[in-house]
């Protein structure tokens, strides 16, 4: 989706209804088709390698490729895919590693710029969001940079710390290591995780929010959901309680933070019924809100730029 | 303090203050006097093994000690301490080393009731708080265990989770497998960590929170500490905004939790100081307030009582 030219196809299973759009191949096929590497695009509760993730697994080895995954189970960890990359000369990449040396946070003051997308649940659009918010500010001239915090985003940056994945001592720490000082007017756009609200993951997203020290927020919906993900005997919080309890966490280590934009994934709704909802949403918080996938993100960046009284560097260009 | 008749001795080094009560002894003598484990009694921000600290630790395995430590850096990573420890017959125990299977948090709610220890800072004695709280329930006769969070609350109680070692994503279904539902009347006393309001910690105060489902929580606050511990630049939260916040985030997995009392780490003052400044907090908290290792519990457990109906097991016993 965001990094088509990275890919020369995708591997579906019968009966699956996902699809990034990307030719449908085999692994010799792809192999053939100039791949180097299988990247396990699934995430399941508790990070598990299921049984049929590991078959796929062991025949894109057998036809040459490399396997990428961001799961909590390490390829390493399963003898015979360890022993098949062995003798194959094929690599197992364990996204969800983390590289760093990681340090306890400190909550110390740091320059630069940062924008946080926070949520009312898991897997309401925050790493999208947070790339098209990457693609607007960049198109008009804007120095903005990607931080990836989650596995999938780790593949399709390159870079980024799996939060989840890291001792709970060192949320905040990496985070703060994730997007350091920063003293040349950019911005580090970073991925958020979970939500304040999820009772299974909240510790994550409030480490998260105070080591990313942000200046602005983004708080990422998706309208259609019915309870917290996986846990129907959680309902979801109003945008206004994620708004309030974000903005009063993210103070304890950034007081002036400021939310800027409201991102909903519309990509259950009918196109009217999207716009409608997000003129109401728009009302009700006082913040620009759109579905910054399928309507861009210019709305939220205009904030950005008169909340922080910047200029647009190309508007000369565009103009 | 809490397991006295567990020990023999301590290990002591010149000019350091602190001491147990316990006969100061060297480990060929602590042997001779039938001690079978050195035990780490250390916490360094960040949990690193200091040369010092190994230093001790291939002293103690020479003299024919296993060794127990609790902290981050693990006793079996260091080379020279793993092959003494091999040629020496004795055993590493790296106590932070999560046991258990873990899962991820569900929030379902379970039965039992569990009182949590929080704080306004991070080492404010919420575990003692914690011990003496089961001591004092005990003592009525009432069933009540402590639950261990921390390296050296396991120590004390030979079991437990080290929840800032866990990977993050199951800060709070750890928590939710060392306290399970409980049918038999008897309460779980479980040992919080950190604060919601330290920056760097925060993460795992608010999972283990959710996680602990409280019935009642009781809050702990050291109150000499000048700034939160470690952070010179952050200012303690006040006792009320304590409460206030540790209610709110509880009520999101328990919401008739309830606060019952406030537990003061007097250690810095005098007696008369420290009594007048727990009236202070009593009046104006509405809680009880004592310290409870100096002065005892038992004006918390009258409350926890009082809100959960429940009668003094041992009552006709004592009266």
């Amino acid at each position: 989706m965001f990094r088509p030219d990275d890919c020369v196809g995708e591997f579906v299973h019968e009966g699956s209804g996902l699809t990034l759009g990307l030719p449908h191949m085999g692994f010799r096929q792809a192999v053939a088709a100039g791949a180097k590497t299988l990247v396990l695009g699934v995430a399941s509760a508790g990070g598990v390698l299921t049984d049929e993730l590991i078959a796929d697994a062991e025949a894109a080895l057998n036809a040459g490729l490399d396997i990428a995954s961001g799961l909590h189970g390490r390829l390493r960890d399963i003898p015979k895919l360890a022993d098949l990359a062995k003798s194959n000369g094929c690599k197992l990449i364990d996204v969800r590693d983390p590289v760093m040396d990681l340090k306890v946070g400190t909550g110390v003051r740091r320059a630069g710029r940062r924008l946080l997308t926070v949520g009312t649940d898991c897997s309401v659009g925050k790493m999208v969001a947070t790339l098209c918010i990457e693609r607007a500010m960049q198109a008009r001239g804007h120095v903005a940079d990607f931080r990836a915090t989650g596995q999938t985003g780790i593949m399709i940056a390159g870079a980024g710390v799996p939060v989840d994945a890291v001792i709970a001592d060192f949320i905040s720490g990496a985070i703060e290591q994730l997007a350091p000082e920063r003293t040349d007017d950019g911005w580090d756009l970073i991925e958020g995780q979970g939500s304040l609200f999820h009772p299974s993951f909240a510790g994550v997203s409030m480490g998260l929010l105070h080591g990313a020290q942000p200046s602005a927020i983004v708080i990422c919906h998706e309208p259609t959901r019915q309870h917290m993900r996986g846990l129907p005997h959680y309902s979801m919080p109003s945008l206004e309680r994620t708004i309030a309890a974000n903005l009063e966490q993210a103070r304890l280590t950034s007081p002036d933070v400021v939310a800027v934009g409201v991102a909903v994934n519309t990509s259950m709704l009918e196109q009217d019924e999207a716009r409608a909802l997000c003129e109401e949403i728009a009302e009700t918080t006082g913040l620009p809100c759109v579905d910054p996938y399928a309507q861009g993100a210019d709305p939220i960046i205009d904030r950005i730029e008169q909340c922080f009284a910047i200029s647009r560097p190309s508007m000369s260009l565009s103009a």
